[in-house]
């Protein structure tokens, strides 16, 4: 498990570093690392209109930007959906 | 990152398949995975203190069990302070 927890901080770190802080996903990179990284959990994510929602219900503390707590709210629920638990 | 998040989806599965439902995890199913599967992330896992505390801290609904969500909340903790992020 460890590996694959790497492996999404190691991804999360590299989008994050394109733009402004290091340590958060501005709107643009959040589009870019959904677009890429999540084809499949995530649908219409080259859809403007499904990034500013998602960006919304995530960000939390409304800044334009998400912290890796945020983005990892996103994660969850979509492995949530993906798994097919109840909650 | 699909791919890492389905490690993860599975291996809760795994261990979340051995007893009880299938769905949620038992504290000893939780103790067996944090000792094997997060051996650097999460320290003293085989000691039942540490397990207990985690159980409490992340068992919103008090019922004994883990769901999925409630266990990725410990997956982010680990992986917001083995990554470095403030928050």
């Amino acid at each position: 498990m460890e590996s694959a927890i790497n492996v999404l901080v190691s991804q999360f770190k590299t989008y994050a570093a394109k733009d402004g802080s290091a340590n958060t996903l501005s709107k643009e990179e959040f589009q870019s690392l959904v677009t890429s990284q999540l084809p499949n959990f995530v649908k219409n994510a080259s859809d403007p209109a499904t990034i500013d929602q998602l960006m919304k219900s995530l960000d939390e503390n409304n800044d334009g930007e998400l912290t890796f707590l945020e983005f990892w709210k996103l994660i969850g629920s979509v492995a949530n959906q993906h798994g097919g638990f109840s909650q």
